[in-house]
């Protein structure tokens, strides 16, 4: 059969990996990890098609992505190849992020979908950026996202609460890969803060997105390369002031902010959180809370924040929302700085180990009393966390991916965002859930703990909590721990 | 901040999916049960880019899918927009099939990778072709195949043994969803047979390509457009004939056909198998067995074949090897029309259940007498395919996902394809494999178990074999039922 004979061999395309078997062990390790904490901060997974109409990314993506897009057409349709030719642009676009799809996915069943959604999806996604350290054209991206609430109006105190379960997944996962906040720290700011004060520096609405831009970009820019560019655009003095100085921290008053740092105590990963004032996020649908998990010498591990406009602008109704995306390649150098990352028959072992059961291990509530809200969520978070061993914590060499680590596993905890405070809607809705044990936190610092499958309660007083063998056994241990 | 509000909702691409949380199970149900089977077939995991050079398959892909390519250019360069506007042909193209990667990442290190390499994948795939049942523009597909041998001739045993492997792991995953050989056979030819019949009927060296083509694109058209198609490649009126007769199976002499089909009565895959000249597979790369599997109704759920050439085509040194693809949706199609996809809380459960270990449980070799041989490929598919339970077995409503099911596990098990017999030689490998066990197969039906952590053998008669728990107790299980 004649055929075509390569002339030399071909190559991968530039900025893209060929994974042979070890090193698809070691991205398998990466994404378990993210499944994992997804799965037990009780996030469903979802996915997207890898390509979207072009379209879709004109909307909001920010011209950082816009340019930054490969662009896809089949050659089966003669409008296409038409279209191509005289515009050199393509109907379709390789995705650059998730957000955009999740919100057309989140819109076209609006109506039907609960209250929130807490997605995460992981997948390959493609820039046409110069390849160089912690940037590839084509890399795997993990997304977390909660989107919608239950009650008409979106409390300040529910929104507070979303952006924390959306922080609080990443800091699940930064523990069990055994980073710590020596070496990561997430640094919080609020748009619309920053936004009121570029204001107040006379930075015109027009020019918001320009300024986010810039400030986003300060790092990664020479400092007349900055000036320059907020020059050109007509940016007035005092913001290029505030830019282009070496330390700017403005004293900011955001309520909102330290009602995000509030709920991030209660939940004990405020070790990890900083406000800082001058991290943007370069892309233009943020509205309120924006957070970049930063390590010393590496781009951003992580990004994200909540995006309150643009369910709306994909068609579906006004949608409070907030997530973070974090990339394989950063966080893979990341680990393999900081010798993390499990090599030979550790690293096969540790690829095999279980995940967290898609089934909620449990489902908890107050009863009656809204000061047992915080122990709601502080049991929520021990869940998903799980207590490290003894025997682990006194080993000088320990590594994360040891069997002995945890003397309570990290466990699959939800919550609810609902205002109703009636138990019974409450376990239905665990049942609906497929919840395997239901956790009521009692007024008197006393806890019930239902059987979802045998429907038999125990109630015990925090402290004192100790029932039978296996899951029981651990949530039972985990009460015990509470206070 | 302006933007530009999209006037409609925005749809995905034709042919693409949104996945929302159960959907996404259904899918990860099947990617788990194919990433298990592979890996207890000894398969080990890789990866390529999601995107190539157009060039690539150009090489030896065949025009069926030059034809369906999605096209990709970054707008970064003004030489690939230029390109673009002046050919309409893109320097990128998404994959549309895996094998010209798998050949290209073969090539590039053929010296220093194992011989034979057994590599799986699984990951999206892209043709612009018309979406129908049982085929979409994006698909997620699952590639297997073993490529190189490790004698510098391969004899027709070791491909015979070779194309087996490759059959069995697709067996595998059939009985581990439940399919049985009532509703899905696998059918086997041979390229060279047919070639050599074709040339018999009068086609010459340059229409084999056409000829195949047509063939295998037989029961999707009209027997007269099927006439009309054949007549213009100016094929001979004996090919015609026997390529538009309703029922035409040749009786013909395939040698190397019955040496697989011999194997596979070892491994205890043979009511799987039948042999049918009538397929013939699209890909213009095959060149020894070919086989397709299917269920009444349906497209080819998997289909694979024997390239011997393709490596050296993309510039390695010539390298046996054979392999196949399986996509996601002709499979789901078949799982749910046999109702044996699980729902519910069932299917949150098999999602997230513990997959084989990656480590292997047990590598297998025969000492001494090369007529231990067989028992030992057949040890291998025992240990596979797990032995499954009397309960299960007499339940008439079970299901595959049951946790009953199995009273000895599938496992991981290994062979070797070196001819070496010295034992040290293969024990040295099972211990660079980091295998649990070295299990050899002696002369007089005596087994001798190794475990390689602690290098204590056992010495025990097949048929009275029995030993202590977990792993070594299933593996003496399967070794006392081998007989």
């Amino acid at each position: 059969m004649p055929s075509k004979k390569p002339s030399k061999k071909i190559k991968p395309p530039k900025g893209t990996r060929d994974l042979y078997p070890e090193d698809l062990l070691r991205q398998r390790y990466i994404t378990n990890a993210w499944r994992d904490a997804s799965i037990r901060c009780g996030f469903e997974e979802i996915a997207g098609p890898t390509f979207e109409s072009t379209d879709l990314y004109a909307v909001k993506s920010g011209d950082g992505i816009l340019n930054e897009l490969f662009q896809t057409f089949s050659g089966k349709s003669d409008k296409e190849i038409e279209q191509v030719q005289k515009t050199a642009q393509a109907p379709y676009a390789l995705r650059p992020e998730f957000t955009p799809t999740l919100a057309r996915m989140y819109s076209a069943h609006a109506k039907q979908l609960p209250k929130p959604c807490k997605w995460f999806t992981a997948g390959p996604y493609f820039r046409a950026e110069r390849p160089q350290r912690g940037r590839l054209r084509e890399f795997l991206q993990w997304n977390v996202d909660a989107i919608g609430l239950p009650s008409e109006e979106a409390t300040p105190e529910s929104k507070a609460q979303m952006d924390t379960e959306i922080i609080e997944c990443a800091v699940r996962l930064f523990e069990s890969l055994g980073l710590t906040n020596d070496s990561l720290r997430l640094q919080l700011s609020d748009r619309e803060v920053m936004a009121d004060y570029f204001a107040s520096l006379g930075v015109s609405d027009d020019q918001l997105e320009i300024a986010f831009t810039l400030l986003d970009r300060k790092p990664k820019l020479a400092a007349d390369t900055l000036q320059t560019l907020a020059t050109d655009a007509n940016l007035p003095a005092a913001f290029i002031a505030f830019l282009t100085a070496e330390h700017t921290e403005p004293n900011l008053d955001a309520s909102g902010l330290d009602s995000v740092c509030s709920v991030c105590s209660v939940v004990k990963i405020d070790p990890w959180i900083t406000k800082d004032f001058t991290i943007a996020r370069g892309l233009a649908y943020y509205t309120g809370t924006v957070f970049e998990a930063l390590a010393d010498g590496e781009r951003a591990v992580a990004g994200g924040g909540r995006y309150d406009n643009l369910i709306e602008l994909f068609g579906g109704p006004p949608t409070p929302a907030c997530g973070f995306g974090m990339g394989d390649v950063v966080l893979g150098n990341l680990l393999d700085d900081k010798e993390l990352m499990p090599t030979g028959v550790e690293l096969l072992e540790a690829v095999a180990r279980p995940q967290a059961s898609i089934r909620p291990d449990a489902f908890i509530v107050p009863n009656g009393d809204p000061a047992n809200e915080p122990l709601v969520h502080t049991l929520a978070a021990n869940l998903r966390r799980g207590i490290e061993s003894e025997s682990w914590l006194a080993d000088k060499n320990r590594k994360p991916w040891q069997t002995n680590r945890y003397s309570v596993p990290p466990l699959h905890a939800r919550i609810s965002y609902k205002s109703t405070r009636k138990i019974n809607k409450l376990k239905a809705d665990a049942s609906d859930q497929h919840a395997k044990f239901f956790v009521e936190i009692h007024a008197d610092n006393k806890v019930e703990l239902t059987n979802m499958d045998t429907r038999e309660p125990i109630t015990s007083p925090i402290g004192s909590f100790h029932v039978d063998p296996s899951h029981e056994h651990y949530i039972g241990q985990a009460i015990a721990n509470l206070l």
